[in-house]
């Protein structure tokens, strides 16, 4: 899939001539069992400190047991760039991705805000007398007024520039007493200061039931990193499954601040080189990245041919396709390639 | 709802002679408001030594803010009576309630363990510098070795005895490398204690991604406290939403130990009083308990009389038909009389 998504870049750089430099990295399973390093600080540096964006490719290597690459490669990035809204569009490009009765493409149209720098996600907490009868083992979940005002805020800012009216904040307050009382006061601080936008709170529970009755109701959701997590891959079923959900990591829209993109989808070994997998994320996923480098109007017409290919069949066989990862990435590179 | 369920349970006790005491038990948000008091040590003793189950009603009244009567009182059995297993079916009765394209009833049919005593819900934590700009709230996510192999045994057990041939753990253990770390290394132990059930684990984003792609797949599921939450109100999406859903709360199937039923809904002050809420899930609720009890029968034939009534559109508007609670509850009830 990463090298579906290059070639569509190099179609946009060498055909269209949009001034992008590419710089390769070689990060990920293969380094990682060459010399045993992951995300070296020193590339960690250069990242920050010459690129706009990273495009991620699918990161994860049954050969590596724990998988620790992977975890190192996205959450130092995630982390060790304050990337700390986590966007993830759930927008359904066809009707017949939707698996809903009665639902259409239209349905399926909102944004969750993802906070990416928290929660249960940092790594606190440990095992007591592992291995043993008595073993206690705990993570805890950690949330700072800083980065819980900060998405929030993100997420009206984002309503507010989008034309959105609706701002939906989901936590577990009712059971996460100490974290979440934290999320809920501060969502009340920060709405009062968009009264031209409605928002809402919902129980993590009750969000997942109520995207299932009527997933048009939703515009924007802002939750932390764990229930934005499952949320999203909650979403991806209406879009037609992880090989069409794309993503950004961003710490704001300062310009010339890394961002990260990726395709919410891992590695998927089992479809590893078989030429089955669905390279749509990842091409989505690029579109996402030119919107944020300054040309939206590429993301809207990677997304057009995304559509038009799911709705001829131009696609994987899991969007109700009969063509191979190559054959539908060409089709869709061709097309687009053909307007420019 | 709680009313119809009565009604339900008198016709079991006067009608058929089942040899059930009956004790009713002034809790709630009434009590809260007359007095300040919501689950006296004195009753939780009592409800121990007497009782061989507790029926709990809706609970949850805007009346009180924070809803503490209602936690102090559904924690205050969970936790206090240690039922660590949280037992939901998600089980469809009906193709109509089903809201996924080309499912039907049958293919809805999972039982989800639920561990019920650790976690997040332990309510350890807190909050530092509150209410300044450096404030950080956490809440920890607590599990024991002992607490979390029970609840995967009896997921196993369940599945033994119940001929099912298929296991599903859900964990973040990819996220959240302590606390889910043992859960997985309990869940290999344990499961090759069990080897003619095939078992398997998912990350519970994933998880609820598969449950919306293909719920056919899952027989028993077992899980922490918070994702069992989240993947049972997904699970009652399937089901026609929390009108439909019951669930039992219990230690284990020793004979004599009081167990709790409960409708997975709360109280829905919106339609409190208004004869419009669904009635199903709490006369549902009632059939788990008789099971329980020792009358397995009567759970089938309160659910074939469920799955009728949404059939001949006997039911309130939420699952199609037009019905206020109390037409809906004695059409059932008034069923089930006759055949007793
Ligand atoms: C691979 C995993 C740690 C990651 C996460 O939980 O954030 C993934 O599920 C995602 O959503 O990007
Ligand atoms: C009311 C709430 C605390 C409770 C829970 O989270 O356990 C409810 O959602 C449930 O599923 O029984």
């Amino acid at each position: 899939m990463t090298r579906e998504a290059k070639l569509l870049l190099d179609v946009y750089r060498e055909k269209a001539g949009l001034p992008i430099d590419l710089w390769e990295l070689d990060l990920g399973a293969d380094r990682y069992l060459r010399d045993g390093t992951t995300f070296p600080k020193e590339i960690q540096i250069a990242i920050q400190r010459e690129c706009s964006a990273v495009l991620l490719g699918a990161l994860g290597d049954p050969r590596v047991p724990g998988l620790e690459h992977a975890r190192d490669i996205l959450f130092g990035m995630r982390f060790g760039y304050d990337l700390y809204a986590n966007v993830r569009p759930v927008k359904a490009l066809s009707d017949k991705l939707v698996p809903l009765k009665g639902r259409a493409a239209k349905d399926v149209d909102f944004v969750v805000f993802r906070e990416n720098t928290e929660g249960i996600y940092v790594g606190m907490g440990g095992q007591f007398k592992r291995g043993t009868p008595d073993e206690v083992a705990i993570n805890e979940d950690v949330n700072t007024r800083k980065g819980v005002e900060r998405i929030i805020r993100a997420a009206f800012e984002y309503a507010r520039s989008h034309g959105h009216t609706r701002v939906t904040m989901a936590d577990k307050s009712n059971a996460m007493r100490h974290a979440h009382e934290l999320w809920l006061r501060v969502f009340h601080e920060v709405r009062a200061q968009y009264s031209e936008i409605s928002s809402d709170h919902v129980y993590v529970d009750a969000l997942c039931l109520y995207l299932i009755q009527d997933p048009s109701k939703f515009q924007v959701i802002v939750t932390n990193n764990l229930f934005g997590d499952i949320v999203t891959d909650l979403g991806a079923a209406f879009q037609g499954g992880l090989g069409m959900a794309a993503s950004a990591n961003v710490h704001s829209s300062e310009p010339g601040r890394v961002a990260l993109f990726e395709p919410v989808h891992g590695s998927a070994p089992p479809l590893a080189g078989k030429d089955i997998a669905n390279p749509f994320a990842a091409l989505l996923t690029v579109g996402m990245m030119l919107a944020h480098l300054g040309w939206p109007d590429e993301e809207k017409r990677i997304e057009r041919w995304v559509t038009r290919a799911i709705d001829e069949g131009q696609c994987t066989v899991d969007v109700g396709g009969t063509l191979g990862t190559q054959a539908a990435s060409s089709w869709l590179r061709d097309r687009v390639t053909s307007e420019l």
